[in-house]
Parts: structure tokens; sequence; C-alpha cells
């Protein structure tokens, strides 16, 4: 394929032409064909399969009887496990049913309705609340501000991380920005890792608000894609460090680890942030599902533990991540209309294709048989304001799937690409 | 026992000497008892250990893996299995995770943030918020209103329920009342049955605020302690039929049923408050456990189903419950100084003691080794204004236990009263 950008309007027709075809064509074999959303695959679910019986006659956890009320807290070997991954002691985490989601849902609302331990008020008293928001970014996180009336902010994401220059001017001016949505390795959808240097600025940096938040999405903290088991800066040591304790809300869970709907999720903080979380889901529940928690803990300590199961998960994912990265190299290498990260985790891909045309890319998908994530999906508010993102989610489907999905996928950028540069030169 | 109220303080006092040493026999026993929450017992559990290796390989419900995210509502068969139990159409039942108690919470925090459908505004926006609460009532529920600053306004249960006079004249003349929490039948912990005029005139009374709500909470729908299955009126039906159709917030669960800790709970009601509950939900997760859904759905089919599974719990309770009747009877009985409820289902017996006595008897036991809910934990805030209310949790020790541990307490109302009238003779 030659660089589109630099043909002539002959040239490019012709091309535009060719393409055409090939769109045709790949309609006609009327797939259907889903990259929505980042669930895990049904071989990957078979992973965990002993937890549908588990966990048996034995419902004993450290004496505790895990049918009955109580442990708000989650039961402690479920704490000492996941706790090393997200690098918080185990009294200092807090399980919660099955969704870090409504984790984060929740901690928004208290914030909310009575404030985090530094703030004067609750969030909201305020006349107006704000939140800086990665972008592209995960769109349920910015629902959950869309909700409660939260301003985003976007900020764009570098190779490093959020841009740390403008974050910290933002956050410095105005005492209104309460919050930051982080999802700080192999981010959703670009995959990005935060530097060393990001994680300490965002520990470290000045906020006009004294009760500032980051909202830590540890949603892929063991989700490898290579060999490299990335790691990634201590945000609450670093917090600690610069004096800031209690800034990071960490959040986490079993849903991509085990089941994606019958996990366990958790929330962790510092000491005074871990009681403030407690006293506040107090109200809310006398305690977690224990029987699952137990299920949990018999699974891990048979299967070798957390990090053995993710290397079972990365063989199943690896290959789907591989077909997409070289079916976008093979069709679309050299045409200078889109270009695609190439995460060593995670679930996503973010493709990026000319201004204002991500929404013709899966307009154009969805006619030929492939659901995409919604354009905007990855921006506040649903919308891109240069209509660029498109992110692509190979885990659900089977390889044969992905690489027919995404070789449709790659022609409809081509497609999306002259016609609007066709555009260009007839204007 | 001579009615103590009558005696002259000779007698009083020569009674008392006798209940004083009753008393410290008792105390020297050194036993460990605990009446304090409702809590089912290690047999009743065992009654759906089925369930700890359910669903076992099969993990398709209707087609739906429930392993995976999704199913927001839950899963069709469960709610068609619970519907009927609560009055409502299976399509206006949401499945939530374990605990009924998280979803009357989410719904104060979903109408405190946002707004019921009828609100013209958030609540919290509102200048104050106020619930009419029947007492004795549920600790649980007073916190959630002491949580997020709504004011309690209390009215006294009758044998037929909340006192319908003083509740449709607050209602009528304060649109600030917002809610009224309602344990509609078994009471926790009067044990109390709404009378079907009592739910008729819930229904139908003219309230000041367009957007009242009943938490309608029937925690206790199946759980009879009598052959008698003690039905009520549907107040879903009686709502729409009076034109109130929003007005109940349903809530249940098979805490009681199946496991205290790992069971399913459901919010109800109208379409239109089902649409709001789950598109508010939607905002804090993905699905619920839809592999705990499909347990329960496996569990009631093939163990008779809910109803059979309640005459075995009824099995284990009732025999508790008659002990403690009996007990207060044969210790209690022409005291003049105590009287309780006995209830036909649910989990407590709600004794009254003489005014100002009820945190002396709470004191006395625990100092003899028994130890009861706090005095006061059945009204807002935990103050009982004429300190006479205890609440007595028999379920969960084995019934020898109870039996101890009841007459330990029947001692203690005897020589807290007796104390008390000596004062009175003194003064």
């Amino acid at each position: 394929m030659p660089n589109l950008t630099t043909l002539g309007a002959h040239d490019l027709r012709a091309v535009h032409e060719d393409i055409r075809r090939r769109y045709q064509a790949f309609a006609e074999r009327k797939l259907k064909l889903n990259l929505t959303r980042g669930k895990p695959s049904s071989k990957q679910l078979d992973l965990c399969n002993e937890l549908l019986s588990l966990p048996g006659a034995d419902y004993l956890a450290g004496g505790v009887d895990t049918r009955n009320y109580g442990e708000l807290q989650g039961l402690p070997e479920l704490r000492a496990q996941l706790a090393p991954i997200f690098g918080v002691s185990p009294d200092r985490v807090i399980l919660g049913d099955n969704a870090s989601l409504s984790l984060m849902h929740d901690a928004v609302v208290y914030s909310m309705l009575k404030g985090t331990v530094d703030s004067e008020k609750p969030w909201s008293r305020e006349s107006r609340v704000a939140f800086i928001c990665p972008v592209p970014g995960y769109d349920r996180h910015f629902s959950i501000c869309a909700q409660f009336g939260i301003e985003m902010i976007p900020v764009p994401m570098l190779a490093t991380g959020p841009d740390m220059d403008a974050v910290e001017k933002l956050v410095a001016a105005d005492p209104q920005i309460k919050g930051m949505w982080c999802v700080p390795k192999y981010s959703n959808p670009c995959g990005t890792v935060y530097a060393n240097e990001t994680v300490e600025r965002l520990a470290k940096m000045k906020t006009a608000a004294r009760d500032f938040r980051l909202f830590w999405d540890n949603a892929y903290a063991v989700h490898h894609l290579t060999a490299e088991r990335v790691e990634i800066a201590n945000i609450d040591e670093l917090c600690a460090r610069h004096g800031n304790p209690n800034r990071a809300f960490i959040f986490g869970s079993t849903s991509k680890i085990t089941f994606a709907g019958a996990g366990v999720a958790l929330f962790a903080g510092s000491k005074d942030n871990a009681a403030w979380y407690l006293k506040n889901m107090s109200m809310r529940t006398i305690g977690g599902d224990k029987v699952n928690q137990l299920r949990h803990i018999r699974l891990f300590n048979s299967n070798g533990g957390v990090a053995a199961l993710m290397d079972r998960h990365r063989e199943s994912l690896a290959p789907k991540f591989e077909q997409v990265l070289n079916t976008f190299e093979q069709v679309l290498g050299d045409s200078g209309v889109a270009k695609w990260t190439r995460p060593k985790g995670g679930y996503f891909i973010s493709l990026e294709v000319l201004d204002g045309c991500a929404k013709r890319v899966v307009q154009l998908a969805k006619e030929a048989g492939v659901e995409l994530t919604p354009a905007g999906a990855t921006h506040p508010l649903g919308k891109d304001p240069q209509d660029r993102f498109i992110r692509i989610a190979p885990s659900f489907p089977e390889l044969a799937e992905v690489t027919e999905a995404v070789q449709g996928v790659a022609v409809c950028v081509l497609l999306a690409a002259t016609e609007k540069l066709l555009q260009s030169h007839a204007g």
C-alpha cells in the first residue's frame, strides 16, 4: 500500500476503487464478528472452572463459617494473596463484591455525600467538582463522572502516561479538581505503562485541593502479554513519602484473572483511607460473599497462584494481539492513514485513524458485519473532538475470527481514509 | 411470681433479695451466650450445603455463560423463581449482590444524588430530608438515614403495623418527608404483620412530597414460624390502583433462605422504578455474580423450591422461639414488669421492660455472660426515649443455649425491675 496522504487525485481514485472492491468482497461474506468489549474468551474462563464446584464440603476459612454474615473487610487469607499485586499491606485491603467498578463508583459516592478524610465538606456541597481524565481512556470511568455531574477535563496520554506538565498545571491552579482517573499499567485502551517518573510526579505534585484523589484503577496489574512482567512504581509508598499519604484510592479485581462476572474486587489505600472506606461500606453491607472469597483462596492455592494462572491467560491472549498487530502492519503499514499501540499487556489496542474518520470506520465495519466499540467511547461524554480513536478488543472471539474481523477493519480504515482524502482533493 | 408493681416495700425487698440470689447463681455459671444478631444457625445453613459445589461443570443458564460479564438485570430464571414471593412480575425484578441492605443503601444514594423518577431535584439539594421510622425498628435502616443526614421521625408500631393516623398526618403536612422504612411482614424486631388496611392506607395516603417512597423491606416474606403462612396485601398493586404507581421500592433477598452471606438480593418496583434502578445500577456494575444466581436456580429446582426449604428452616427455628416464649411466660408471666411479642415469623422477639430498665437489663445480662443487642438499637440514633425495648434474637445459638440464655435474661428483667421499684419506694 502506498502512502495515501501523498497520492495525487488520479492515483488516489484508482486506489480507492480497489479498496472499495476489497471492502465489498469482505461485506459479502456476511460475517458476524464482535470486537467491542474487553471480555475474556470462553477458553480463558475454562482455566478457572475449578471454581464451579468449590469450595466443596469444607466451608470454614480460618475458623470462620463463610456461609454466614460477617467479616466486613473480607477473608484475611485472600487479602494476603492479593495485596502484593497492588503493593499494599493486607490490613489495608478491603474486599468487595464482583466488580472493581462498583468500588470506584462507591468511592465517588462516599466522597460526594460524606467527603474524604481530608475534605472540609462533602463534594456534593461544592459549587463544582472536576476530574482529570487522561484520553483516550475508559468509558465507564467517564460515565461515573457524567452520572454525578462531575466535570471532566481531558489530558492527553503520552508514551509515559498522562501529560504531567498539563496535569501539574491544572491541579495546582484549580481547587475544584478533586480527582483523576488513572489506569497506570497497560491502560485502557492504549496499553500505556505509566513511567516511574510519571507515578512519582502524581504522588508529589501540589494540588490546590487538599482532598484531591487519584482513582488508581490497577485493572491490569498482572495481565501481561509478553514474557516481560512490567512493574510500575508503588503509588502508595510514593504518596506517603511525599507527604500525601491519602492521595491514592487503589482498585483492582480478579475479574480478568478468574471469572469476569464472578470474581472478587478490592479497594486499598492508606490506613485512613481504608478505615474511611470500611466505615462507609459498613452502612451498605454486613460483609461480602465469603464463600466466593474462599473459592478464590482454594483456587489460587491449588493452581500455582495468580502468576501461573496469568501465564496461561497470556498463552490464550497473546496470539490474538499478535494477529491484530501483524494484520495492521500488513494492510496499513505504509499507508500513512493509521497508527496503533503495541501493548505489552492489558486487553486493548488503540487505533488512530485520520482526523474525522473514526466514526466512519466504525460504521463501515458495522455494515460489513464487524461490531466495534463506538467511536468516541474513549473520551468524556463519548466525544472524541478529532474523531480519530478506535478501541480494538480482540480477547473474546476465537483467533480465526479475530483474524477475519481485523482484516475487515483494516480495509475499512483505508476506505474511510480514501473517502476523506478524495473529499479534500475535491474541496 | 407476684405482680411486682403492686407489692409494698417490705415484700418487694424480700422478692428482690431472692431474685438477686437467682441472678448470682446464674452469673456464677460463667456462661458465654449470645443473643445479639439475627443470624441463621449452622444447622440452618447446612440445609443449603448443595450450594458449596454448585453449579458444577455446566455453567450455562439459558445459553448465557454465567462466568462472563453481562446480564445486568440478573438471570431471568432466578427472577422468575423469586418474583412471586414479592408480588411483582419478573421483568420488574433486578438482582443485586448478596445483601438487600446494599440495595436499600444504593436506592437512598441514587435518590440523594440523582432524585427519583418523580423528584424535581436530587434529595441532596433539598434543605432537609426526613424519613418516617416506625419504632421499634431495624438499626441498619436507621444507620443509613444517620449516614446521609436524613432526619428520622419515629412513629409507634401498633399490632396492625405503624400508627397510620400519625403517619397520614405527618406525610400530608410535610413535603420534606421523602421516605418511610417498612418491614411489612414479621417486622424486625416486633414480628408485626401489617394489616391489609395498613398496607392500603400506605398505598393511598396523600403525601405532600410528590416523590415520597416506601422503602418496603420484605426481608421475612417467607420466614414463617408457624404452620400459618401469613400473607400481606400486595403493595405494588395497591400503589398502582391508588394512582401512586412509583411509591414503593421493594427489597428482598435469599440471605435467610440460603446462605446469609452468599445469597442473592433483589430490588423490585413499578416499571419506572425498575428502569430507574437499573439505569443507576448500570453506572456501578456490568452485572451481578451470575454463577451464584445459577447456583440458586439449581438449588431451588432440586430441593422443592423456596417454600419447602422454608419449612425446614421453621423446624429448626420454631422450637427456639417457643423456648423463649415459654421461659418468659414461666418466669415473667404475672410479674407485671415485662411484655413481649409472639411472632408468627421472622427472626426476633421484642421484649418490653419497665421504663428506664432496658439498658440495665442488657448490662446485667452481659455481666452474667449473655450478650444482648444494645438497648436503644431498635430506635433512631440508638436512643429509646423510654429505655424499655430489648430485641431478642434466638436463631443462632443451639436450643439448649437459647434456653439457658433466656432464663438468665428473664432473671435480669426481674432484678432490674425490683431495683427500679425499690428506688421509687425510696424516692
